[in-house]
């Protein structure tokens, strides 16, 4: 035996697995040009099942880099929600019918497509804004971890703390087998059922000399899963037990009589389980199957060999009694046991960091997985790429513990409650006290959707979010409700319809925020067709163009925006508004990207946007947008103490001369 | 010199040309699946300028074949269209603001790309539904062309009347020759102003012993420009006359203070000639300049040598003053002498054909050429498909002619009166009679904007659209208007929102009439609670499930669409429909993708389809669209007169047994 070559090399962010929430990340690192490097186990990318759902959030964020538009067009959509409830002979019947969505919440609503599509989309993004330089590296995966301790605290260019090493697997090694031959895709080999397999491929890979390399790395994130390899390295636990409830997952073109088969379906049967149905792309339906006759052994696992396609269409059958159900195509299928953990640390020294599954596990079945493990990339790209970049401080990494561990807290609260409710008999009667109200779940269900959008998470007071008692009770006087196409502090920028000053065009003011890693200071100048805000504008506006501070950032590190209230004809860009918010340049003339109008468009009706945003027409106000696009700051349009404000924020954030 | 290989193969549809005729013909051919070749003797697809702005229609016929949301995105919306004219001081000032198109009468509006974006999406689509069997072959021009006379009347599979000798160039013979030497694209060799070089690259190529080979063709079609070779082969003619107007064109990123420049403007100087300002993507703006200095010669050519960059500039800053206009980049120019032709004939004894610039040459200001020529292939392309395949008969293709020649003399009628009314001097005053009338002027313009749209085609009766006297009265009792959202024989079915019966989800109803070569049976249900619509329903329907002669194409040559117009919740996919308005197939269930409704939707308001189509919402209709979306054939639900009329319309074009 020959010892192989180990070579070595540097990067600024190594990324441990190319799900949902490493491909986000690598995503943000190709958008920043970051020099990252992403591996994977697996030698495949996954070809169908796995997580489906993307919710509002996602799609929101998705559109930041360019992509939802792939997604919206191949997907299904969710439009319908009905429920299915025994009556009074305990036959099920449909309860009640609403919207899957509320609406004016968000310019997308839910959608269905499956994992492999998506990620496909996220590898055709990273080679397109890498330029072709970062590429997911299949069958790759990290043997050992070392952190020079001493050096986490320098967060200076030349500082490699980290030092991995990864092998490289052979073909063979990095195909997991699947535990039948059939043809059918059969999920079990990644359900939480089966355990992991990584020391496996470890162990198989040193048997067949497979080769190594040295990494030295300033940053590491795993997004390697639940049984996260990264989280063990650290010593990091998930807190939380399993249930004993079963559930079996089926992707099949049905054949139903059902009416309802097309619509996203609750369906609770008097004494046989419950299932949802969750209509797909391409005539397939998924459906989650309650397995009432499978139950846990002693050791808190159930036996798997017990658990079939068969078996699974057995128990839906029972549930949708009268109604007819079979199919003759299943495209993949799998189990899970319900239970709910989420991790202890999110961070190990603003070095290591982990994300998606790696520190929240939950049931399937809200559409939660994919969504909350994307924002939590989401989240920490950014702040890597910046301070990578040397322009933020280091501390605003801690943010992302702080952020997005309450995120997973309230996940795994919601996915608890909401799974009993779900998984429990339906109570017969007022007196039946162990069955579940089914008016009491159908308010949770509702309740719970706003909450799975994703559109409702709120970050606290930090570095990056100016709440304090001033800032919240400027944002009360600012916004006139609470729901959630208002402008609010810690919350995402919403998006509604404004149109562009130079040429008329309607855009939905969101997509102006795209994610490029740039902060963005919005001005809601207001009535400039007034002389004391146009003064108010034009003073606001020098201090900006002046500012010694903020010279080093402008339109390279912080975007400008303007959205005034005037009518659009009443004004003219070049005389109107000060340069700087519609900057001149030798070569490409004036700028016509930068200032937005609220107005009446010709085709597409009048988007309303300062009284949807909560924002007074006459007087405006400034917001600070992060490059994730929450909103870290809002103050007056007032060239003293507004202004004050925004170079404060921005002096709390960027790292000065 | 040793004699070339020559290798003899067989095609069913020779495409000559790969502008933007020729790629939609291809894609017909791609999307049906037949064996064509499509070739170009230019070397490389072009980077910039020439043709830009793509109309309403287009972008559904592209929308159809999955295209238009990639052009959407990228190409710049024209939204707003203002006029500048001279004020009684002589200086141009803005006389009109207006939306650039009416609202209503799609759900797309004008947009600017260049030509290459949109070539190039073409290329990726033909490649995806030819499953990569279907490529230009640049490089490579016809020669000679035999038609053996006594085979064309015989439409049989293997039936092989043209025999073409095709030349491959070497690439430096396929690559044309740039007029000067700088870095800016130059258009003037594809102007008009510049002789054909077609024959140079043939003798080029024979002296470098280029190879050749022998295709034999069923049918020809000649999407070869306005120098056309194929038409030069059969001999026909371009009829009409070049004008004195000469215009430059500049594709820049301008440096100006004129207030209007990302509008679409059309600027009249009182003496210094007019200009049309086209604002286009990544900052271009495209600028149409009269050079009134530059005049044709006695022979009726003008001296292009006089025609620079700078030259054109100078004519465009005389026309925009007192505004300053100047530029640092320009992306291509070029010029052109106005001059409107129409071909004497579109097609050879149904055999060859001609399509594009080959039959019809004008002025581009309109923003028609690309669109018009993409037409004129979507018009043809289907045709062909289906004769080939051997399911209509051959006499379809003389509809061609009959249909596009229209369209071309409308076209240069409508061009011939703008161009003069654009060209010529503004009136000083009311008694000033040589000069244009400037409230005349823009009248023209704003109903040429619509003949522009390419919405108001009407294709006149022949056997593929039923159009006589009984069958005109029911259109006027059917349909309530003549605006263009109304169902009219002839014209192209309006794209309206309806619903889903199975899940609400809502769709542009003219997007499920995919090019894919199928006809379709719209079937307009009415109020299907009705016990006496729902028994006229079934009897229909109990006719086209037995009806002999259409078991042979139903659902694979005729698509068979439904929406009623009764509350969606208040019926049943499968408990009130009749199956064979969705199919029930033993792997894949019942169809859910047929059956619509005209309700409010959850999110996106309420279509208010059976009023906009001028349809009755208690009796309903039949409609049958030809694969290319225009109206072959209204009539009433109504098992024996209207039945017979729809299995009529198909006795007419299908071959039968």
């Amino acid at each position: 035996m020959t010892k192989p070559e180990t070579s070595e090399s540097k990067c600024d962010v190594l990324i441990v697995g190319a799900g949902p929430a490493g491909l986000m990340l690598a995503t943000w690192m190709a958008h920043c040009g970051i020099n990252a490097r992403i591996v994977d186990k697996r030698g495949t990318k996954i070809f169908s099942g796995q997580a489906d759902g993307l919710q509002m959030r996602s799609l929101e964020v998705l559109d930041s880099f360019g992509i939802a538009d792939r997604v919206w067009k191949e997907a299904n959509h969710l439009i319908e929600m009905c429920m299915w409830n025994p009556g009074e002979d305990g036959k099920i019947r449909r309860s009640d019918r609403v919207p899957d969505m509320p609406d004016g919440i968000s310019r997308f609503y839910q959608i269905v497509l499956h994992q492999g599509r998506i990620e496909r989309f996220f590898l055709d993004n990273i080679k397109k804004y890498s330029k072709d330089t970062l590429h997911v590296e299949r069958g790759v995966l990290p043997e050992s971890l070392d952190i020079s301790e001493n050096l986490c605290g320098d967060h200076s260019a030349d500082n490699y703390p980290l030092t991995v090493k990864l092998r490289h697997l052979t073909d063979e090694e990095a195909t997991p087998a699947q535990s039948t031959s059939s043809t059918i895709q059969d999920g079990l080999f990644r359900s939480n059922m089966v355990e992991d397999d990584t020391d496996d491929l470890i162990r198989r890979s040193k048997e067949k000399q497979g080769t190594t390399e040295i990494i030295k790395a300033k940053y590491m994130v795993g997004c390697d899963g639940a049984h996260s390899w990264t989280r063990r390295q650290l010593g990091f636990q998930l807190e939380g037990e399993p249930t004993d409830f079963i559930w079996g997952v089926l992707d099949i073109i049905p054949i139903t009589d059902f009416p309802d088969i097309r619509s996203r379906c609750a369906i609770h049967s008097a004494s046989s389980g419950s299932m949802m149905v969750i209509p797909r792309e391409n005539k397939l339906v998924r459906l989650y199957i309650q397995l009432t006759e499978i139950k846990p052994d002693a050791s808190g696992r159930a036996d798997r060999s017990k658990i079939t396609p068969s078996t699974i269409i057995s128990a839906a059958q029972k549930i949708i009694a009268p109604y007819n159900l079979t199919y003759e195509y299943c495209d993949w299928w799998t189990a899970y046991q319900i239970g709910q953990r989420v991790g202890t640390n999110f961070d190990y020294k603003s070095r290591v960091f982990l994300a998606g599954d790696a520190v929240h596990t939950h049931s399937p079945k809200a559409g939660q997985g994919m969504n909350v493990s994307m924002q939590d990339a989401f989240n920490l790209g950014w702040k890597l790429g910046l301070v990578v970049k040397g322009i933020t401080q280091p501390s605003i990494l801690q943010t992302y513990q702080t952020e997005r561990r309450k995120v997973a807290q309230d996940l795994i609260d919601f996915d608890h409650r909401f799974s009993r409710l779900f998984s429990g008999r339906p109570a017969k009667d007022v007196l039946d006290e162990t069955g579940v109200n089914m008016t009491e779940f159908k308010e949770a269900f509702l309740k719970g959707n706003l909450f799975a959008s994703g559109l409702s998470v709120d970050y606290g007071a930090s570095q990056l979010v100016a709440k304090d008692k001033t800032a919240e009770a400027q944002v009360a006087q600012i916004t006139k409700n609470e729901d959630l196409s208002v402008i609010k502090l810690g919350m995402r920028f919403p998006s509604h319809q404004v149109l562009n000053q130079a040429d008329g065009r309607p855009w939905q003011f969101q997509t102006r925020l795209k994610s490029d890693g740039r902060f963005r200071l919005i001005i809601f100048a207001g009535n400039v067709l007034s002389p004391t805000q146009s003064a108010l504008l034009n003073s606001f506006a020098a201090k900006l163009a002046s500012s010694s501070f903020l010279a080093k950032y402008i339109y390279s590190t912080i975007d400008v925006l303007t959205c005034h209230s005037a009518p659009r004809t009443a004004v003219d860009l070049l005389r109107d508004f000060p340069e700087v918010l519609h900057p001149f340049d030798p070569k490409l003339g004036w700028d016509y990207e930068s200032v937005y109008v609220d107005d009446v468009s010709y085709h597409q009706g009048f988007g309303d946007a300062y009284v949807k945003y909560g924002v007074d027409k006459e007087k405006g106000c400034v917001v600070v947008t992060r490059p994730d696009q929450y909103v870290g700051y809002v103050g007056e349009l007032d060239p003293d103490k507004g202004w004050e404000g925004v170079e404060g924020y921005f002096k709390g954030v960027f790292v000065g001369k």
